[in-house]
């Protein structure tokens, strides 16, 4: 035990070296060394779909073994969809503007100095997920065009898949002239290695965990670096007084039936009691026919008959057929209740009232908030990002759908020409 | 002794739930009513100045009585200059933009819903200081400009001046109509609040420590709350092969003897071989002159005399007349010695090579990178900030020089007109 835990340490730390050291290549990498990589790995992907899908089939085999559940194993599979998506992915990013690098800003201040920031990588990234191979490829490419190293820790499930993954995306780095050591796949199962890796703070610079709340709850609690982490999405929609009622019907159902098991799919309803009368029936009636079960609080309740919501209720992430509905007095109302109990991930208000729309964006303090939209467009790829390693809900450094420029840092660049402070 | 424990946490939660609530306000507060603020308390230092230097007398009778050395009683000290440099902070504050409520990057996305990035505060802001009570008001105004509410707890040796100081921030406040709770400055000489203040994360949303090296580490090391950081300054400038050498004497000379105790000062100069030999005597002269103690390599020695330097001197923040001089090879000897040595905060190459001043912006990985400029430039006013309450050496949300935007955040904000996914 003592051996391996011995062991366990001496792996991590050795892996930690080398990130850090090709940390510093993968800053200098041009913008063609690291797409002609991106595009090598699609090529290694779709060349290796045999190897990659029989030692996907081992993990399979042993997670029938083991018992998971459907949902698991199905997000386990490799199918020739999903490496083609893989590949498919690879390609994209490589059409991405390169981050690193830009110089923004860059102004003469009075002493005659030129000031400026550039775009740098942040230097080496952690990464902890499920049991989902793809998600190997998706994190990887991520890092490797904003010219970060990466450390990769995907589910034990899924080991051996991530082994031939990651076997692909070495060659494609070496195929590049990069060095492969820029993303390495942790190949123990032993639970140790996670307690290792985020508390390396001399190697690894920022933790992205994906995974369910209380994993990523546990890992930012004992982490020694800095997390960029999401926890749940209890988003709103509030439907005003002054709302047009087909919008707002087509934007509280898409928001709540679209997906259900997403983070920006809405959980309550915030109804103004002068509308509610008019809209609850049709609403609840589309909901009804789509196997939607509605929670409603008292007023709701006297306006068409629905369980009872309690307090528990609005507090909840169903990520599920269920919506809790509440009819408020105000806008006011609407606004406090979504500061009490939303996670602040996504709200949306549905109006015509330009003040109360104007009011709602600078009052609601949510990673996404919308106005007359589903909540379900808070996605790095509706938003134009190109990409995302995944939604922050928190406030430092990156907050809301995270891109390539999540992964990125700025320095203050300076030019003078002989200058000295006086 | 418990009861006391108990007492102290009581009192910082309740500082917590307080600071939290006015958090809110203070988001929802016009650029009008927070300068209006920042000018009364401008008008309520100088109209206190007889009670402020009272206070502050109470402080300095007992710091003498305690034996503080000169420097700290010297910083401890609210002389007439000081009052006058806190009411000017105030106002020149008041003169920058509000950074709260800037949406950048609207546009529109293929899908027709409008997407850009709204700047927020970051919510509650706990600053940790030393006994100077000038620093009360220079954090407090940052955070009433950018929208934040804060907790201040200075060095306890300075309790007394700071109690004036924040009287005079409440006073203020209220007459601009904004909550007093906004700014809150910790009561209690007792250590364990320092300890309360950086684990209550459910009120406080970032730790600001300003001090020594050791006090910011044991904060970021118990924090856990996300700690914005400044560490040492090992700063290097580098003396290339091509550089100008009038005006590579001037930088070097005026990076190392403008201020010695700060964190943007030379502490290592490095100089190619090539031009050491007709650069050195001249440059060994004036700092010499100067009463600069001066530590070489033995490539520097055998040029001319001086002490030696350890492998000890290269990783020392002098803070002092001290400089270490190390001889390279090359271009690429000079950038892996500051891969190496240096605490990441500014570094500066004199050259007029094109091709090695780009490669040096783009390689040394440092909050501030300069080419022909001294290293002293690494400053939030000199950089156009406006403002600056620390330094950064962090790579994650803020780096550099820190003003009011490193105290904000970024939401993004959809508009749409009944946009749903498809």
């Amino acid at each position: 035990m003592d051996k391996t835990a011995v062991n366990v340490t001496e792996y991590m730390q050795a892996m930690g070296a080398r990130a850090r050291a090709a940390a510093r290549h993968m800053a200098a990498a041009t913008c063609g060394q690291k797409n002609a990589a991106l595009l090598a790995i699609a090529e290694q992907l779709e060349q290796s779909r045999e190897s990659l899908q029989s030692a996907n089939a081992i993990d399979m085999q042993q997670g029938q073994q083991r018992g998971l559940d459907a949902p698991t194993l199905d997000r386990l599979e490799l199918t020739d969809d999903r490496i083609n998506a893989m590949a498919d992915g690879c390609r994209q990013v490589a059409t991405l503007a390169d981050p690193i690098g830009e110089v923004t800003d860059l102004a003469y201040r009075p002493s005659g100095i030129q000031v400026g920031q550039m775009r740098v990588p942040l230097g080496v990234i952690g990464i902890i997920y499920e049991s989902r191979p793809n998600v190997t490829v998706d994190a990887a490419i991520l890092c490797i065009k904003s010219g970060n190293a990466t450390i990769l820790r995907g589910g034990s499930e899924s080991i051996n898949s991530n082994k031939a993954v990651a076997a692909c995306i070495s060659r494609g780095l070496e195929q590049a002239g990069l060095s492969a050591d820029s993303v390495q796949v942790v190949e123990t199962t032993d639970r140790q290695a996670v307690g290792e890796l985020i508390t390396m703070s001399e190697y690894v610079d920022v933790i992205v965990p994906r995974g369910g709340k209380s994993l990523i709850e546990r890992i930012s609690n004992e982490s020694r670096v800095p997390v960029i982490k999401h926890l749940d999405g209890i988003c709103h929609v509030y439907i005003d007084r002054d709302a047009d009622l087909e919008k707002a019907i087509n934007i509280a159902f898409n928001a709540k039936t679209h997906r259900y098991g997403v983070c920006n799919a809405m959980e309550t309803l915030l109804l103004h009691k002068d509308i509610a009368n008019e809209l609850l029936p049709s609403l609840v009636e589309r909901y009804v026919a789509h196997g939607v079960e509605l929670r409603g609080c008292e007023k709701t309740r006297a306006i068409i008959a629905m369980n009872a919501a309690t307090d528990e209720d609005w507090s909840t992430e169903y990520l599920g057929p269920i919506l809790s509905i509440k009819t408020v007095d105000s806008f006011d109302q609407a606004v406090e209740h979504i500061a009490r109990y939303s996670s602040a991930h996504t709200e949306s208000i549905v109006t015509e009232s330009y003040t109360r729309g104007r009011s709602f964006m600078r009052q609601v303090d949510s990673s996404s908030v919308m106005i007359n939209a589903s909540t379900r467009f808070a996605d790095g790829f509706e938003y134009g990002l190109g990409a995302e390693i995944g939604i922050s809900t928190d406030k430092l450094h990156a907050r809301g759908p995270v891109g390539l420029e999540g992964l990125t840092s700025q320095k203050y660049v300076v030019f003078g020409d002989g200058h000295v402070r006086s």
